[in-house]
């Protein structure tokens, strides 16, 4: 089943792995970050800077792309790559997440589910076969299977109803996607808290075969340390020799204690998101420019750090951007956090070629516990 | 009164001028169009980009920058320049006009005028002492003296009242400023639409001796042939070797049509708040990429331009990224207009300076006459 997609699992320290996923339009360099690509856009940046920062693959998301300009009008612009300008790798989601959380009188049933658009309230239907349809339209090089996810806490009985949903939509998922040249399509493995159920997810998804294995159902309102729990039992279900993917996660911390875990790839909206919301993620921890701590204060956010929105303007001009509400606060505040990231997961990946990676770990750590800057 | 400020004219072609107006900060090559940059940003723009594009000056409000982050702040952070990173010069306004427009309560009297802050409902004082020590604490290269600003159309006892209120304010300006090296103050011609009013202003105006003569009160609502016979009667009456700079205008065809008439200097919101509106300025006239027309267009806005947004992206991604409420569509918009707006002046100097300023303008006027490309 490679296709033209091969994962290259380059090193390891302890279970920590470094490798390269192979595909036509592009290698991305394990442990991977993925910005978030919603809606045709890592939002506040243009995509030639994502790229300059490191980044391999991004994120798009089925059901934003599905509502709006639709599946079939990208397919008609020449596919999402043509259409962003961003001819590097893309990973969509199976656009149900999405439907669970934003869209109104959603109604789910074996065969698939039924939702208003939280655009224009038109109904539409998501099935497996559907959601692979779309994926392909879009001509995505990775593609997930459609599952359901649900948040913690949660009852076992609900869980495992989930859990066996969600396989019988990736024997479906997989059949729908077919073996077409040079894209990859990714099981989900579910099962909430549930340690049995993850296992049993996992090793039924590794009986179907994929080009990879995703983690859904978590950092969906859970304590980390149950995150954590479920990846120490649930890896070691996984084949060896595919890229795992834990969907949505998350912060810096958990990156790092994920990877420690076996964890290749991750998304999350919040280094963007926070962007938007005067947050900047920094070496010295998580800095809120809105406080007012920051409008007299002519430092850089990290003088140490090599890109400008970083080491060329002031914190008291960020905290003005930020007060003001100017579209820069969030371009300049994103384009941090993303630099941020892709220097960590840089920082991660030679750290494991290497053979150091707790060693960096407990750097990283050591730099966010002594926060920020002192007070001027 | 030179002081390190000189305006070289280079050329005329009839009445519309080419020249220099060169500062310590940096020489501004006329006719200029200064983006917006209200609260220490050009809206959705990086600064580096703005100067990519030929920018030699842009413009700060007084208003905004005195309410939020406040004079003294920004002078404590090492002036403006320093503030926003943009070393080349800036040019301020007197604070005057927004207090009329934005503020709320405000209250004019012979000294000064009173008013609440539009952000926080405090109260503020600006005199012409206080708009020059503000704009001195901003250190900006080109001030402007206070002035009473008021729609058209008016009576003539109350145009005739502002503008000789204005001419005291000049007066008060022009000593409120002294004679720092290297920086510049402009008094404002008013009138309204009185030819005999505009005349006897710029003439006092010219004998109290500025750097340069601005015309304010204009674009506040009347039609272009009122603003164009203004300037007929105004710019004969003005001193010939200093820079005149027609206040907030305008379209593209204000500026062509005001630089045959002898102004140097512009400013106006229209590229930059298009730009987060949908608009596009081009070759082709003004696109409004909200329009339907565009949702499955493949095309770029202009294949001809040489700038991204221009040139990069399809007429469907940029109808989407407007329709989707992506800041993108704000960034490649303005970016967009901005270049177009430079492109232009650029084009203008160059016509001025080879003596085919009309064909020039013919051609251009053809090119929007034209219109948009025909739908696909």
């Amino acid at each position: 089943m490679t296709r033209q997609v091969a994962f290259h699992l380059k090193a390891t320290d302890g279970a920590a792995p470094t490798g390269e996923l192979v595909l036509p339009r592009g290698v991305i360099r394990t442990p991977a970050f993925m910005p978030i690509g919603t809606a045709g856009s890592v939002k506040a940046m243009f995509l030639d800077q994502v790229r300059a920062l490191g980044t391999d693959v991004i994120l798009g998301n089925t059901y934003h792309l599905m509502l709006r300009p639709g599946a079939e009008r990208v397919a008609a612009l020449g596919g999402l790559h043509e259409f962003i300008r961003w001819p590097h790798p893309i990973l969509t989601d199976s656009g149900g997440f999405q439907v669970m959380s934003l869209s109104a009188l959603r109604k789910l049933d074996d065969d698939g589910v039924t939702f208003q658009s939280h655009i224009d309230g038109a109904t539409h239907r998501l099935t497996p076969e559907r959601s692979l349809e779309i994926q392909a339209l879009l001509d995505s090089d990775i593609r997930m299977q459609l599952d359901e996810c649900i948040a913690l806490p949660a009852k076992r009985e609900d869980i495992e109803r989930a859990m066996r949903l969600s396989l019988k939509w990736a024997e479906r998922s997989k059949a729908a996607f077919g073996s077409p040249e040079g894209r990859a399509l990714f099981g989900i493995v579910q099962g909430g808290d549930d340690a049995q159920l993850r296992v049993l997810s996992a090793e039924a998804l590794g009986d179907i075969g994929f080009d990879g294995y995703a983690l859904g159902g978590l950092a969906v309102g859970e304590p980390q340390a149950t995150m954590l729990r479920v990846l120490d039992v649930t890896t070691p279900a996984l084949p060896v020799d595919r890229p795992r993917y834990l969907m949505g996660v998350g912060t810096p911390d958990d990156i790092l204690e994920s990877v420690r875990r076996g964890i290749d790839m991750f998304d999350c909206v919040l280094p963007t998101r926070g962007g938007r919301h005067g947050v900047a993620y920094t070496r010295m921890g998580k800095i809120n420019l809105r406080n007012a701590r920051h409008a007299e204060d002519s430092r850089p956010l990290d003088e140490a750090a090599d890109w400008p929105p970083a080491c060329d303007y002031s914190r008291a001009y960020l905290h003005h951007l930020v007060k003001a509400g100017e579209t820069l606060a969030g371009m300049l505040l994103t384009w941090n956090n993303l630099a941020y990231y892709q220097h960590l997961m840089a920082g991660v990946r030679a750290a494991i070629a290497d053979g150091r990676f707790d060693d960096f770990v407990a750097e990283v750590k050591e730099g966010w516990a002594g926060g920020d800057l002192p007070v001027l």
